[in-house]
């Protein structure tokens, strides 16, 4: 039997752009002799959905979208993720289901039965679970078909009390299916390798699995498609971070499609030119503005930018005050040369003293202090967003995790923009990164890494006037945010108790600036937004 | 038996405060001769707690402060309610539970089993759902101790497949109890009313149900807590919106604790009022700030902000602009007059013309548009946010719901604030809210209640230039928003095809504005923010 993988790349609530390539890859199924083709996770609707799903309409369209594509399904067998309604007559009113198609013929329905609701998942605000299982019939194979979570149950502390292959093993199927919509982070790929193996080698079977691709807004869909066998290694493995389609003949397992190894910084720097090129490609956009300081933040998106938009579809605005220094404009246009994208250099010092002057009557001879640090970063979001406004360029925003986390960065200022690129990476990692862009030649002036970080608000000022050394921030940061210790815990790896107690204290009493941050494209197992949702206004460790 | 309900006001994460609340309460039930006293529910931890909940140290937190409060309790029983872990081998790792207390010692849990996942609510995400159910024993009366939503599943159109009711009803409890922490909208208490009396009914025995009261950031608690007999006639009805204690005697129901009847515009004003001054007393500020334009929202928010803070704690800044009518800034000034409110005129028109200059090499000669209108919406910001920075006063937001949903507002502009006031409410109730608050004086000039809105950012600019009339406007969103109608159920109401096809695009492809909007005080039940979850960069109804 010969089974298609389609990794496609789907776009929430684009029903017409997801039916074509569904059918396209339908086609190509045939045309390669396929028996069965199949799809990713909710391929019809896009993943994820969010609220559309309390829409009725949103719901009866993919439905319509699934009966067209059942249409064109003669002759194969087609596996695709729709919501389905629930026709029960208690439980929340829709599933979320793999279809199989048979020869033009709708068949069989398989209801997800475990629903993530950690993170970033929301599966349990729209869907039941699934509580019947069976297996398919394809091609008078036996096939478990499972969606995404079902086959994540498998720890010592189990998240889920019943766990559908508890139902579906004991029945000895021929192979198993797992359609996905799986998110990208650094650690993804292993785990889910761990998950599959384990499966295959538990049922002695091919575990096939089929991820999305591509990226909707934050989250980043890695691909990676693949066949485990029972021997723990794969068959197939699809590529990364892009479409792809491949065959697997259960007859003769051996296959072609092999992925280069995975390592963490070209991983994520895969990811984040995915996450910005997505992002402009799905609401129509071509252009990026961003604000360029001479420091390693901006120039590293500015990088990323222009690898996912074209350099010279990445405007670079410097914006200097009094307080900058001159080897900030220099190392920003040095920059700019070496990847060929444009820049202006507009001056914000007129505007930071007409502010002065304008609130003089107010301020009188109080001294400077964050108020005059602040307007600043807002005036050059002001003149950042005037570009925008009257170009059409997009605003990248160009915060790090370690200033996200502390909140040492200007609401409305530096925290503005539509996407922050590299808003899920530490200090520490920023730096790693620019180091793997550099790794063959230099890309990123040497100059805008070596140097002490600043934020040039007041004369002479360092980061570390404010904030401990990124090595020791970035790791109390980690071990709170990533691996959710408390306090006494990180102060039992060794690090100093005020420290640690008042880092923990910055980070929850600066909720409410992340509140109004733009979404982070997601490249860690816990980033900043919809994954951790904190109370604002609240009293623990603050 | 003596019941005593304590109405109280938690803070999320505050062990302290809420434990001494907590203390108090169980003291005066002891000198009210109670045998019985009941808290909100998760009172020990506040409500919501969100993510805290990852964090083990909290919930251990919690149970020291159980344990406690159990050491006070001798002499009478305490129901209280915390979050407490699930030792079972799998599910997620804690519970959301009612905690008896006899006599000093903790005797039994009561685990919610149905977890609310919708609208603003996220309990699957921390909880697993209770499956064992029975009555407790409390001076030998036979006790249903139930947690908010356990109570809801009532409709035929159930939630929920499994209810604890029904295994709790057929036990014959002598009374219901419901801890609950359940937030305010206009529609609320008439259907609390509804399912309450609904077991009352069915079950013929008393319902004693106690909700907590404050605000949590954009969740306003409303408290109204009751005793619902079987006759569908309360016998206690506890104060809205703030704190109260009351004893109800199961064998004498009359009770004095009466709350007088609840009306629309009422309910919203004091549900704001109360929403506001949480807000600063929780994150211990005391004044704020706003931009004071002349128009209507931001005289509502000004008022609403002068009665939760104090007049003399409120500065409104005048921000005229070249664009700016006479009448904006004598309506403004007139206002301030009436609530003897401070204020500041600061002009922003230097810094305008001054940022144009600067932008004159990039602008050229193009023509004036929307990026010129959003400069001046954004230096009105730069300079609210250099007051508050510099003399400490939060700067409340003034948009209200039509605009916010229609991305009728300059992000990092007049969208900026830490609290949005008034923005679920809909442009036409705000003038319903202006009229209620001036039934017996003229607070709010009339002149600014009679005017056409305008932004003032352009030359004679008036709303109804760019939106259809706010009357039929409202009524679309309202549609769309509240009552979650596809496009052409709105259109079979009798609104025009392109005209609803218009407004619900302006809806969807401003996602991206709401994403960085501050909390909305919710008093609808559908508000903007993490009630509402909708995908950007999507394309349905776009």
């Amino acid at each position: 039997m010969k089974i298609a993988l389609a990794q496609i790349n789907t776009h929430t609530g684009h029903f017409e752009k997801n039916r074509n390539k569904i059918l396209e890859n339908i086609q190509k199924a045939k045309d390669n002799q396929a028996d069965l083709v199949v799809f990713p996770e909710l391929s019809i609707s896009g993943y994820p959905p969010r609220d559309f799903l309390d829409f009725d309409d949103f719901t009866e369209q993919c439905i319509k979208e699934v009966e067209t594509i059942a249409g064109a399904s003669e002759g194969i067998s087609v596996i695709v993720g729709s919501p389905v309604f629930n026709n029960n007559e208690s439980g929340k009113m829709l599933y979320n289901a793999a279809i199989l198609i048979q020869d033009g013929k709708i068949v069989q329905e398989f209801h997800k039965a475990l629903l993530p609701n950690y993170d970033v998942f929301d599966e349990y605000r729209y869907f039941e679970p699934g509580r019947e299982f069976s297996l398919a019939n394809i091609n008078n194979k036996k096939v478990a078909v499972t969606v995404c979570e079902d086959l994540w149950n498998i720890d010592g502390q189990a998240l889920y009390i019943k766990d559908p292959m508890d139902v579906l093993g004991p029945q000895n199927p021929d192979f198993i299916i797992n359609i996905a919509a799986s998110p990208f982070s650094y650690t993804q790929r292993d785990r889910r390798r761990e998950v599959l193996a384990w499966h295959a080698g538990n049922q002695k079977v091919p575990v096939v699995y089929v991820n999305k691709c591509g990226a909707q807004t934050e989250l980043i869909f890695d691909g990676g498609s693949m066949v485990m066998m029972p021997d723990g290694k794969t068959s197939v493995e699809m590529k990364y971070f892009d479409e792809d389609f491949c065959i697997f003949d259960t007859e003769n397992p051996a296959s072609d499609c092999v992925a280069k190894p995975f390592v963490k910084m070209e991983a994520i720097y895969s990811a984040l030119v995915i996450g910005v090129r997505e992002y402009f490609e799905k609401i129509g956009f071509t252009k990026a503005v961003l604000g360029l300081s001479g420091g390693i933040d901006s120039a590293l998106v500015s990088v990323i930018a222009a690898e996912a938009l074209g350099a010279e579809n990445v405007m670079n605005i410097l914006l200097p005050s009094g307080f900058s220094s001159d080897h900030s404009v220099n190392d920003a246009l040095e920059l700019c040369k070496n990847l060929g994208s444009p820049h202006e250099i507009i001056n914000i010092e007129d505007g930071f003293q007409t502010t002065l002057k304008t609130l003089k009557p107010q301020f009188g001879d109080l001294p400077f202090n964050v108020a005059e640090e602040n307007i600043q970063a807002r005036l050059r979001a002001v003149i950042l967003m005037a570009y925008s406004n009257k170009f059409g360029n997009i605003l990248l925003n160009t915060s790090n995790k370690s200033e996200a986390a502390v909140g040492y960065g200007t609401l409305y200022g530096d925290m503005a923009g539509a996407l922050s690129v590299i808003g899920d990476l530490y200090k520490t990692e920023v730096y790693e990164l620019a180091h793997y862009i550099n790794r063959d030649k230099e890309i990123i002036p040497n100059h805008i890494i070596t140097k002490a970080p600043s934020a040039e608000l007041r004369p002479n000022q360092k980061d570390s006037d404010s904030l401990p050394d990124y090595e020791i921030l970035d790791k109390i940061l980690h071990a709170y945010i990533e691996q959710i210790l408390a306090p006494q815990e990180i102060i039992d790896l060794g690090y100093d108790e005020a420290l640690v107690r008042r880092v923990l204290k910055m980070v929850n009493i600066n909720e409410y600036k992340r509140f109004q941050a733009p979404p982070v494209l997601r490249v860690s197992p816990k980033s900043f937004g919809m994954g951790r949702r904190m109370p604002l206004v609240a009293k623990y460790l603050a």
